[in-house]
């Protein structure tokens, strides 16, 4: 028998507040524009009727949609080949002096990344809308997630990226068979030229900048480390920020369970952004609109100087009593290192850059010993190898003997 | 309370028939040297009796660990950290018009590639064991998959590649801050190598080629395949076979499950090499001893032109009513690129190489369209970009302006 997901009952806008009923709004906020991001609204009474902690202590769906009565797709019938979700939870056993750190390895997502969630959602509403095409502008992350799951559904996609997107991600791009516009210019011309281009052509919208049912789908990250451990909810969850639609998610997530009674409370969620990129850390510190700035730094997936979900991202982590803060590309490259000699977890740059902010947070004295502390590691190191190899050194070339080999290990 | 694993009864060669005590033997036959791979033995009726179909069905276990009475790993309280296995088996939906086709995608593996299960298994003895160090030759993803587990376990790791291994797969390795020797030579100077280095050091051994635990891990991709289809085993497997090590995992596993009536029989496998590496498909198609050959194919991953396993490679496919095939690296490079498009899927040459061979088969007439056919894909194009790029094509530059998409979409 198809399951049911969750009846969205109202969209409400970020910034002024205004709702909207379900069909009433396609993306952002009619009075608002780009910058009035929608939420979107439940009954939770609702839907505490008919889903509790047991109901999943039994469920042996092997994927996100194990919380699909808190998700905005109707039926099970309707879902994504692709299995997004449902990742490991790794203990960090001690690492960094933390007996209770935790590593939640969103890498193992169908495209390697965790943007899989949204794009997920984002299909599976796609289709059920008879979209003729999807598209999204993407520094590669949520372009190949897409293009992935538009594979999959065989629904045809376009991607739009910054001319100089590492290749290792345009090439898988193409090979989910995408149509890939290769924008002379950042990511910031992409976004702008893709929104005109899906204006134009009618496309299904893929930013969770734009589309309020995305960010639905990033929230079962924080749904998956409640029930990993065991509902209870950690105390800090470190964050990678670029567009600040993940922390939105994440933040959106660990409230609902809140409001459901699953866990006790939002625990805080420490936003880290690059210092050559951190525009969302300056208008949280100073209470203010997002000042856009140029991206300047390695961790390409989060190298968006012109968020576009900061409001979103701001309020929830201010209103979990958490913080924001920075590290330089130096710091996110010995975290890739670092993480991947201690955990056998190989991050890109966006991926480590949580873990380089919970080791200068730990160095700074800002995390207790006690404390039980979730890192986001969001995307996998295969995507960007020129990177990696700066942060890991060299192969030690040798001969065909085993001299060869002594010599080499006696150095 | 700790779950407990299969009991090894003994050690058997496959050239000479010697049966070893468990503790008898490290590695190959005394007998027979390095051409005397053991076969791993247990007491089915004793298992039998402990493991049933219903308790797979009851199983929560998110890993392949839920095989572990079937697996030579004492006791749950020893698994690694990472999670290997239990990986997607995606419904092709009438790809090559076969209605009941199957994709195994086991690139959702910890470092992306099929061998984290035997490496998980490997690991987990080498750490009961008390080894000083792990050691592997690999031409990427034995080496890489070796790495991160001895990462995440805290087990020295020495891992020996040839010179010219794809840069992505060296910067894995390097990330989990394995030694990585970039031996000048080949595949097979490699292992030669790293045999040497390995007796001298007496670090534990990770070749499936010389090592009889490693099939162990390789074999639940058969079990995982049987489970998902609910117990029916499939008409047909195809698998990409380098050293064939993978080959016999998967014959074993069929065979294992077939002792135990949890299926009805083992299903025909075919082995696909690559055309300008094909020694195992000579051998078996001549029904004589394997002569090695130069290897010449983009799949690196199956680039063994002295492959150590092929007579249980051989014997399996033998006794399951099967054939060897090749394909030529075109058909791979479009295998990937077909793939991709057709389910959302990114195959590394070697990890496409086995729906390279279906394509074939089917359009010579080999397969009936109303079998059931299992593809496995046993790594991610994440790890050479460069094929994926060649499969691929091209993006399309574009200008910042709607009218460039238009143009571009007109021509």
């Amino acid at each position: 028998m198809a399951q049911r997901g969750a009846r969205v009952v109202g969209l409400k806008c970020m910034k002024c507040g205004r709702e909207y009923a379900p069909g009433d709004a396609a993306y952002t906020c009619e009075s608002c524009g780009l910058d009035g991001i929608l939420d979107v609204l439940y009954d939770y009474d609702e839907i505490a009727r008919s889903f509790t902690r047991d109901d999943l202590a039994a469920s042996r769906e092997n994927s996100h949609w194990r919380y699909l009565p808190l998700m905005p797709v109707d039926s099970s019938e309707s879902l994504p080949v692709l299995r997004a979700g449902w990742t490991p939870l790794y203990n960090g056993r001690g690492l960094l002096e933390l007996p209770n750190l935790f590593i939640k390895d969103d890498s193992l997502n169908p495209t390697a990344s965790l943007k899989d969630r949204a794009t997920s959602v984002g299909i599976a509403r796609a289709v059920a809308e008879n979209a003729s095409a999807v598209a999204a502008a993407s520094t590669g992350n949520a372009g190949s997630s897409l293009a992935g799951f538009a594979a999959a559904e065989h629904v045809p996609c376009y991607i739009f990226v910054p001319a100089d997107a590492p290749k290792p991600k345009i090439a898988q791009l193409l090979v989910y068979g995408a149509t890939v516009f290769a924008v002379d210019g950042g990511y910031d011309d992409a976004f702008d030229l893709a929104a005109e281009a899906i204006e134009h052509y009618g496309w299904y919208n893929r930013s969770c900048a734009v589309n309020p049912y995305l960010i639905e789908g990033k929230k079962t990250v924080a749904f998956e480390i409640c029930e990993q451990l065991e509902f209870r909810a950690p105390d800090k969850v470190f964050i990678p920020v670029g567009d600040g639609c993940i922390t939105s998610g994440v933040y959106k997530g660990f409230a609902e369970f809140t409001r459901l009674g699953f866990i006790e409370r939002v625990p805080e969620l420490i936003g880290v952004q690059a210092e050559g990129c951190d525009p969302i850390k300056v208008a949280f510190d100073s209470n203010s609109d997002l000042v856009p700035c140029e991206a300047r730094t390695i961790a390409d997936s989060i190298a968006a100087g012109h968020p576009r979900n900061w409001r979103k991202a701001t309020r929830g982590i201010r209103t979990s009593g958490g913080s924001m803060m920075t590290v330089t590309d130096d710091e996110i490259l010995g975290a890739i290192a670092a993480l991947g000699r201690a955990t056998g977890i190989f991050a890109e740059p966006a991926g480590a850059t949580a873990f380089a902010g919970l080791t200068k947070a730990v160095s700074e004295g800002m995390v207790g010993s006690d404390e039980t502390v979730v890192v986001l590691m969001t995307g996998s190191g295969l995507k960007d190898s020129d990177s990696a190899m700066r942060a890991a050194g060299q192969a030690v070339p040798v001969g065909r003997s085993l001299e060869d080999v002594k010599s080499a290990l006696a150095t």
